[in-house]
């Protein structure tokens, strides 16, 4: 049976591990997230897959021999990132994933019944940590959404021609920093750098006053290519492993005053943050749809046929803290809900213009879609957006209003692709504001 | 003796090794700069440090008992890659360099007056392959001579307003794309890309017809900063494990077209090449001479007292070769000399610049001064300045002219401090041209 066919059926599955089943769960039997995790049992990291509020234990399932990869593969289990995984290729990941499909039916005794193989290789969430998945080696971020690169235009260059000629022909983008990638959780340090204040002759050091997030998707390097062999559209999807939510911290002020003629550099360079469990392709296949009408057609390089869009809701929530007492949150609001579906240029798009230059990449790469935002102000992806760069403040449920992030806030983004009686989910991208070093 | 002393002493040296002491060698016992390198002998790649026409095997040396490293340290020697030993830290390096200066001294007998040690330990630079020195974890590019970025200012924006006012504050930089950094020989496939043809209202998808070099230096991180902690101006150097060539080859019509407003992507991600032997900061710290003079002065994290720039004399040489018979070049070009001393910001100003956000830098980071133009039309760092956009071809030694490069164009790009009878030379970084896929 092909995995595809084997996904399709999978729609009706439920786990044994009843919190799977719970409609509301990231994590059912027809997800499987990949990710790195360690727990207070073992220090090590290694690589598991979420289920329900559990984490299979792929080093300790295949210690027990019951997950085998040919060729010694299955030492990659036992490795502080996937990169080695992913490098053993699609089949790979696919024969790994139909495995754990199996193993966590309802309808399989093999570690249902076992209790003392379960406690071997089950890790309750609650107990792990998750940690970077990946060993990072280039971070590439698209400008991928019509209406975030028309709100910005509008904003800050000419309202009349808020979309510049090139961004209708190819999916534009940059090189981001790569160390600067962090776990969910990580505390983000508000950034110091240079502003230039209205009307001043020459800018002044400080802290940045226009704190903003990103509300992105990101594709994971599956199989890379050789410097100077383009990746054909076609064939585009065929090397990403899979997608990550990604917030794309930005200091909007020192952003505006460096970013011509070069592109943002220190405005995004202190902290870039992605959510640990890593969806496959395949697990996201059933919530393929198409993608919005490109006019113009593109240029032949760029063409595919069929649907490469897939409908991923998006929110981001934003809670703030008390400096003094960052455990007692004052109520959260949901700032943005949008959808993955909208972006204009697809990843099988962004991956052959990146490449069709000659620019090889690799496996664990990661391609930021760039901000995702809606048609419609609730669904702008970045609060320069939503508050119009600080003129119309968002309202909190707590009673305050944003114009861009206070320190203490902690912004959380999620998504999920809507099943029927489950969802395929990517749990949380999360990082709480710091202040200034000063 | 401090290591500074020792190299202001070592000024008179000389070696057994008598190629090493011809005043026109790159490679005086004055030098000593590590790479990585393979032979005839031995296909593995290994650290190598090149002296006249020879390389000193680092592994083989501390396996013959006469190189040690505290801790397990000469291992790295034995690494395809020089990371692990720069990792090391400042005193392994000075350690390294100050033995290797007394073996090869010509008053000492360990080397000279043992044969079969020196057959062990010494291997031909002419049987030997150079390799990429390095793991890059990130790649930075700036743009720093005041010179190029007043030129490509006129050019492409206006002339009566061609340096932008960010440009005398900071260090403008950008990220590059460290996954398609080349060592030095590699050739170079001209890049495939969209280009929008004058006066034309859509793109058409091509070879690049304005294919260009960027003549540059870069310095490689010997010791990184965590996320979130600055390194200090004044600290900076000791972060710097030494320098090389870079040749930032570049599609200007690529770039035209895209580079507003996220910077330069594709035009630049196609190859970048570096020359093969990293000198260290040791090697030049006899040609440190002081950086222009900054008006405005910059803003307060970005001083530092004290001489911080290095005369470090630059070439780029231009051979074309007829594409049937690669092997029988026409003479060749100098097409311009210039000089690393005019850069407007220095090393120190540029890492300063690039972590005050809180980015973290990782061992093996490679940063990149930008082109390198000096005031006078004969010193600019690029066709794109020398030609002035193609309206003024560069004349040929071998009768023809060149507006930006064609294919079998090879361009070299050479750098040396002269010291008083001796030079401390980068050796080569070159590449030739292929022809566009097509």
């Amino acid at each position: 049976m092909s995995a595809e066919r084997e996904l399709s059926r999978a729609a009706s599955k439920k786990s044994w591990l009843e919190a799977a089943n719970d409609p509301a769960s990231d994590f059912p039997i027809q997800n499987l997230p990949f990710g790195i995790f360690s727990d207070k049992r073992n220090a090590a990291r290694r690589v598991g897959v979420a289920i329900g509020d559990a984490i299979v234990d792929l080093a300790a399932l295949a210690a027990a021999g019951q997950l085998a990869l040919p060729a010694g593969g299955a030492q990659h289990f036992s490795q502080p990132v996937l990169n080695g995984f992913i490098a053993l290729g699609r089949e790979a990941w696919r024969s790994v994933r139909l495995h754990l499909s199996t193993l966590l039916d309802a309808a399989c005794a093999t570690l249902r019944d076992d209790a003392q193989l379960r406690s071997r290789v089950l890790v309750a969430q609650a107990d792990a940590t998750l940690h970077l998945p990946l060993d990072i080696p280039g971070y590439t971020d698209f400008y991928s959404s019509k209406e975030h690169a028309t709100n910005v235009g509008a904003m800050f260059r000419d309202p009349s021609k808020a979309l510049l000629p090139n961004w209708s022909e190819m999916p534009i983008g940059y090189n981001g920093r790569a160390s600067s990638v962090v776990a969910s959780g990580t505390p983000i340090r508000r950034p110091m750098g240079q502003l230039l204040p209205p009307g001043a002759a020459r800018p002044v050091f400080g802290a940045c006053r226009k704190l903003d997030i990103e509300l992105e998707t990101a594709f994971v390097i599956g199989r890379g290519n050789a410097l100077g062999e383009p990746i054909a559209c076609s064939d585009a999807e065929d090397h990403i492993f899979g997608m990550v939510l990604l917030n794309d911290w930005s200091a909007r002020d020192i952003q505006q005053w460096e970013y011509v003629p070069l592109g943002p550099f220190n405005a995004k360079s202190f902290a870039t943050t992605i959510s640990p469990w890593i969806v496959t392709l395949d697990a996201l296949e059933p919530f393929r749809v198409a993608q919005p009408v490109q006019d113009p057609p593109p240029l032949a390089y760029l063409r595919h046929t069929g649907a490469h869009a897939f409908d991923i809701s998006l929110e981001a929530r934003l809670t703030p803290h008390r400096a003094d007492r960052p455990v007692s949150p004052s109520p959260t609001t949901t700032i943005t809900r949008t959808n993955f579906k909208q972006l204009y240029w697809t990843m099988a798009q962004q991956l052959a213009h990146h490449t069709v230059s000659g620019c090889n990449t690799r496996v664990g790469d990661l391609m930021g879609s760039g901000t995702i935002s809606g048609a419609t102000p609730d669904s702008f992806g970045s609060l320069l957006e939503l508050t119009w760069n600080g003129a119309r403040p968002v309202v909190l449920a707590s009673g305050g209003t944003r114009g861009f992030l206070e320190d203490g806030d902690e912004l959380t983004l999620t998504g999920w692709c809507q099943g029927e009686g489950y969802r395929v989910g990517f749990g949380t991208c999360t990082g709480m504001i710091l202040p200034a070093r000063g």
